[in-house]
């Protein structure tokens, strides 16, 4: 790929040690040294019969038959070569994330196999769990419905346990009930973790798992009494259209009372619910984990088009051509970078909030082993706004890259509008981001409520502690270069998170307390939470009890919740969330400066990354800095200039920088963002490939066109 | 239809009379009532061989090839019911825009016929439009190249005249020169405009239009010299993928000399390059048309977006359930009211500052007959800022809706996806966004450089007249419901956009003057003109010509073009361009409603969505008036909570608000805006239709699926 190197000359100009930034980026050496072999495994697969399995430069132009069948070709493939290799799991899951395709194999290893360890007593672990790691089964998690998202309390599919047969009969009352969405359930998965009410002599116990074998094993004819089908395409071409999200109805559909996942609630042979006494929190654990991995999952995504969006910028060429010389790079016009470079600031910040929320967990399932709960409703907040925050500017960030490629962007071949409609669920499934952001809201509002009660604010919310400093600062910078001390940044973004929580607070203590306010509180409690994949954790409770839960873990301020001002408000605290949150990412960015990172010139690139991070923030967000009185305008008006600066610094390293992220170009699929810059020969061949060109006329031609071309319309013009 | 009506207690709560609505939004009871009856024929057109060629709803799961098909066989439709029932232009056209799936037919009409009739001499013009009139030959537009998009001095393509046969040459003497992109050219046009650098004995003249034969015209084979295909697959399904956009080379391709479109200049026998003396201001005309176009094109397309999300957010029920009781509909909730409303009350502003500029349009024709040019450098800027903050407002909006309709909104069956993906482009066409915002922003800067110098500014930017004024008064509100008072909210918008005009002339005159500020302007003033339409009215002249007519017409201010600070600071002078482009739209929207507008209640309703968009639009761009001292941050607050009580008047007129766009549901083309609500019955129908569900094991099962159950991972995890 080196012998021909268009971005030769831009990769020259790269002032640090591209090499080390790699390994910064990974997290660690070893950490890089798997994920660039398998990368390489799997952008270099052995061609079987000619044909490279794992490519996808093809995938757009699929019918949806023709890709689901790639789908599972490629997972079969996938399974074939991690066992020929006997990878690791880490490795074999890697393998699965380079192949780049959505799948119902997601569903096994991400749902339904937590879901049994979570839920299941010794006994169903031991008899479900082999049988599903050696994929023996196919599992899903089906809990949404065609009616009911986020709100769990809503579910109606019932579970009725029928004591003459010790049985429990799983149906589907109403269409609104029928499971729709969950992924793999469509057209493959032999069984599914099913959520539904359980209901014993007439009683509602609430939302349970159940274990329920949805096709036969031979032939995958769904079992008698189950409707089972996919619910169509989805958002784009290739995309998620590789996953068979389903539809489900179950008609009076009957299982062993053992098929009850009972690791912490059992229903006896008399059909009494018996709650054991695992402590609740332990769902914390994987929430953690499920946030960090999508926050990590945010800046891989990111990256990706910054990449594409980076090297493209460098060998596309417009205006500016002096005595016929070339024209400019579009990567030098400074409208171009202040659109680009934020961007590429923000992918690294996602990298290292995301690497910190790792080490968060491994810190939270320490605490929780001691029965240290103190720490979580601050865990539970920082990681559902990080989640929010993350996403939503990803999402944004590239279908920005992809504008900023002109229209060529608009190719599939460019890779980014296929990268933007896979993403883009991730703004709304594990929670979405806006409740995600109330949630956050509420946990601020809660903290102001406490301020001067003794109780120190710990964790990312520590700041707090400083409020009264924080609402009477002022901001010392003087000349634009002030701007480049972290200290001088991080009381800004502190003063604004404080200056605008207290001020909802405020807000909302001026509305009457009423009734619907608690409602409302509880309601978004369970709208966030718990979320699809924490739920598995959560069954074996009422509601109730789950409202109640939560509600205790994430520290409802009751007189908030009381007043109709946090409904009323609520579109202002998801402002004051994002402050909130926005200042996390900042601060962890600046954590990660103070650490010793070797290389030539790596922690100064970062050091310019982090600055144009939160300066283009900033200038993004000028109105909360300078209405909240953090900063003057004249201040504002000295971020922007050292931005200006700031941009022309990153320049020459830009490529280096995207070079960094280690993208094969198998894994960016795209012609734009070719590592070798060799973009429009590329782009050129790549056209002849598409189905309408097999034939020079195309179909239709004798039956549609032709009598056009002989009618004489009568109108004069139309 | 209205049999079945789940929305009929939200009709029964509107407060206006939407009849009347429905007028006011079509701009006159004659433009209702023909857009009325055409899109009704198109929804319901009688079944041939028992399928509506119509339909659209299997769109997105038809193949490349079936899509393209699809797409000859509803256009060759269209003109035969257009033939049957002798429609009028307005009509047929309306009929082609209700047909709703980009085709080659648009270019005939759209780029082929104007090209011919703007620059074609008299001869020429009576013997090619005839036959495009009749539809005896298809015709493209052949202009953008692979390495060359908006800056029309770099193409490469050449025409050189020889004299021995009094021919022109056509030629593609690289691979960046080779067509790319025109629509209709890929599989279809049998003639096309090529746009060209002439060559006469050895000289380039610059950019010129040629009428050139691609197909042969009884089996649309290529002629000789010729390649041609389509460019493959675009962003999402369906969308522009019905559309074959070209990719062309010229093999020294002979025409005959009379095939140079020599309306504005002429090659004569000898090869001489005569050029007349038609105005070039005459380009004007068609560029402001073709914009207004575009800005009414927006609000059509954010409307339909618009119309979903609403309709969606009054059946969605989450959260809210009192004791047993429904749930919460969606639309109550404020975070989604304050998402929701400001695009409904967009989409109205769009419209009618599209409505303003069809009489603006009509104006500057007026005026170019009697050679008053004095308007055009202030028309030029405020089309083209217009339909940048437009088009980039509304493609933001349809991704907004999208999400505001939850995990349902990301199915095809939505419509919202393929809306997104077909609109777009539209961001980039015509002059990509960011670079109309550059011309507006020269023209602010001309304006302020003239300021005191007695002439006054006209239209538009009138304001700037009383820029001692504004840069100096103070916002007199008190009281939230003094941000209902159109002349606070207009002085409020004009003093933000003159002191930040104002505050970037200042900057930029601190920077040196230097030569390359003014490569740099002249590659602007190319940049953003001539538009691809426009450009077919500005050949017959050499660019530098061109150029310095542009120049000419956009009054550039040489001083500023001199300085390196246009280009340094191009990020800031898009923000203030957008400042005085939503004034426009705002004080556009306030004109409107000076009129005297019948129908119960209709006035009353646009009241609060002109307050809603103004405010919702001072909220985001809060940063601007604070910091320019426009208003103080506490009016700021009070704006918003002027804004807040604004949504709850909005929420019982929502649905009537969107039913008043006047959509048919087949025009619609979304289960979740369905006009009788009936969605989820419909969503659940929707999916069986796709082929993943023709057969119950999905293919591949034999040699993917039972393998992988059959086999034993070795990993005893993975």
């Amino acid at each position: 790929m080196e012998a021909l190197d268009y971005h030769a000359k831009e990769r020259r100009k790269a002032e640090f040690d591209v090499q080390e930034m790699k390994i910064v980026w990974a997290g660690s050496r070893q950490a890089y040294e798997i994920s660039d072999r398998v990368a390489r495994l799997v952008a270099s697969d052995p061609v079987s019969d000619f044909v490279k399995v794992f490519r996808k430069d093809n995938r757009t132009m699929l019918s949806r038959k023709e890709l689901f069948t790639d789908t599972l070709k490629k997972v079969a493939h996938a399974w074939k070569r991690i066992n020929e290799l006997r990878l690791s799991e880490e490795e074999g899951t890697k393998l699965m994330d380079f192949m780049d395709q959505p799948s119902f194999a997601d569903l096994q290893w991400g749902m339904f196999i937590p879901a049994i360890k979570g839920n299941g007593t010794e006994e169903q672990k031991a008899k479900w769990l082999p049988m599903a790691y050696k994929v023996q089964i196919l599992g899903c998690y089906a809990q949404t419905e065609l009616g009911h998202g986020s709100n769990v309390r809503g579910l109606e599919t019932t579970a009725t346990f029928d004591p003459q047969t010790d049985e429990f009969v799983l149906h589907s009352p109403t269409l609104t009930s029928s499971k729709w969405w969950p992924g793999g359930m469509g057209k493959v998965s032999t069984h599914a973790v099913v959520y539904a009410r359980l209901i014993t002599d007439g009683q509602d116990h609430g939302v349970h798992g159940f274990i329920v074998q949805l096709r036969s094993l031979d032939d995958l004819s769904p079992l008698p009494g189950i409707t089972v089908g996919d619910i169509g395409m989805k958002f784009g071409s290739g995309a998620y259209n590789s996953m068979d999200n389903g539809v489900m109805r179950f008609d009076h559909v009957r299982i062993p009372r053992d098929q009850m996942l009972m690791g912490i609630s059992q229903v006896t042979r008399e059909g009494k619910d018996v709650q054991s006494d695992v402590p609740r929190q332990l769902i914390y654990g994987p929430m953690v984990f499920v946030r960090q991995k999508i926050v990590a999952d945010a800046s891989t995504a990111l990256s990706r088009a910054v990449c594409i969006a980076t090297r493209y910028s460098a060998v596309r060429r417009q205006f500016g051509s002096q005595n016929g010389g070339p024209e400019t790079q579009v990567i030098d016009y400074k409208t171009q970078q202040s659109r680009l470079f934020p961007l590429l600031a923000s992918a690294y910040a996602f990298r290292f909030v995301g690497q910190w929320l790792m080490w968060l967990y491994r810190d939270v399932i320490q605490r929780l082993q001691t029965n240290d709960f103190s720490t979580l409703p601050e865990v539970h907040a920082c990681t559902a706004g990080l989640k929010s925050i993350t996403t939503s500017a990803t999402a944004d960030g590239i279908e920005e890259c992809r504008k900023l490629c002109g229209g060529h962007g608009y190719l599939s071949s460019s890779g980014l509008p296929e990268l933007f409609a896979v993403y883009v669920p991730a703004c709304t499934y594990e929670g979405d981001n806006v409740v995600m952001l109330l949630q956050v809201g509420r946990f601020l509002m809660k903290t102001v409520s406490q301020l001067g009660s003794g109780k120190m604010p710990v964790g990312t919310i520590a700041y707090m502690g400083r409020a009264e400093h924080l609402l009477q600062c002022r901001c010392e910078v003087e000349r634009a270069e002030d701007w480049l001390k972290p200290h001088v940044i991080l009381e800004a973004f502190e003063a604004r998170a404080a200056r605008m929580a207290v001020a909802c607070a405020k807000n909302i203590n001026k509305f009457p307390k009423q009734e619907d306010g608690m409602h409302f509180s509880l309601d978004i409690l369970l709208l966030h939470g718990p979320s699809r994949k924490t739920l598995s954790m959560l069954q074996g409770k009422d509601c109730a009890a789950a409202a109640s839960l939560l509600k205790l873990l994430t520290s409802v301020c009751v007189s908030l919740c009381l007043s109709s001002g946090f409904a009323e408000l609520s579109a202002d605290l998801t402002e004051a969330a994002v402050a909130h949150c926005q200042l996390i990412a900042v601060s962890k960015f600046i954590e990660k400066l103070q650490q010793d990172i070797p290389g030539k010139g790596v922690k100064r690139q970062l050091e310019i990354l982090c600055n144009v991070y939160a300066l283009s923030l900033m200038h993004k967000h000028i109105g909360d800095f300078v209405a909240t009185g953090c900063i003057s305008p004249e201040q504002g008006a000295l971020a922007n200039e050292q931005l200006r600066l700031l941009y022309s610094q990153v320049r020459p390293n830009a490529i280096a920088l995207v070079d960094a992220f280690n993208h094969t170009d198998h894994y960016l699929g795209s012609i734009l963002g070719r590592y070798d810059g060799n973009v429009y020969p590329k782009l050129y061949e790549e056209a002849w490939k598409d189905p309408l060109n097999e034939t020079v006329a195309p179909d239709g031609l004798h039956e549609y066109i032709q009598p056009i071309l002989k009618q004489h319309i009568r109108l004069a013009r139309l």
